[in-house]
């Protein structure tokens, strides 16, 4: 397993992606509508950001009213997410996907509860 | 620039530790007390995951007070945190760290403003 990105919720993903492309040599690679969401992916070269803009009512659109803008969750990328979410359940990690789901980019994804991982968010990604 | 560490603050790194180990193969290989903190590095083969737990009084006890547990940081390596503020200060983000300071495992840190970027808080590393 391995670090795959940070999902990053905001409601100006156009000036976000300036700075981290200006700053951090982050380049947008992928960008799709999914779920509600402008999706964007930033390339770091050992990972992504993924950046979250809310296009209308949808669960960024409530996480961004309720905590501002800033870290949604953190993705791990597995060879098997079914496996993984096998091993986070032996773990006592109760998933939010009982089985993996296409995410954003057309990969296979599983996100665990944030109560069972130390408040943080956490996604398997399959490529 | 590429992913280091996604910093984690919690109540409870000991048992989050052994959910990180079991759920996502990461491995201990780092520990010490810094700054009022106890911080653990745990290997996840791309990057690390840092688990801060607080000792006594310090920022990371008042973040989690105010916060709860979670994602505090992420932080990015390069090989000159110097040029890396002065890159940041071009692309009108403000450091915390006007200079690089030493961090946790002997490693050259500087902090950026998170109102700059998105509400995420940057961490720059340099090893």
């Amino acid at each position: 397993m391995r670090f795959d990105h940070a999902g990053i919720a905001t409601d100006d993903a156009e000036g976000l992606m300036d700075v981290f492309e200006t700053a951090f040599d982050a380049s947008l690679v992928h960008e799709e509508t999914f779920e509600g969401m402008d999706v964007r992916f930033l390339d770091l070269g050992n990972g992504f950001f993924e950046l979250l803009e809310p296009r209308d009512d949808g669960p960024i659109g409530t996480y961004l009213e309720r905590n501002g803008p800033g870290i949604h969750h953190l993705a791990l990328e597995t060879d098997d997410a079914e496996r993984a979410l096998e091993r986070a359940r032996e773990a006592d990690i109760d998933p939010i996907d009982e089985e993996p789901r296409q995410g954003a980019w057309g990969h296979d994804v599983a996100f665990l509860h944030p109560k069972s991982t130390g408040g943080v968010l956490i996604e398997f990604v399959e490529h």
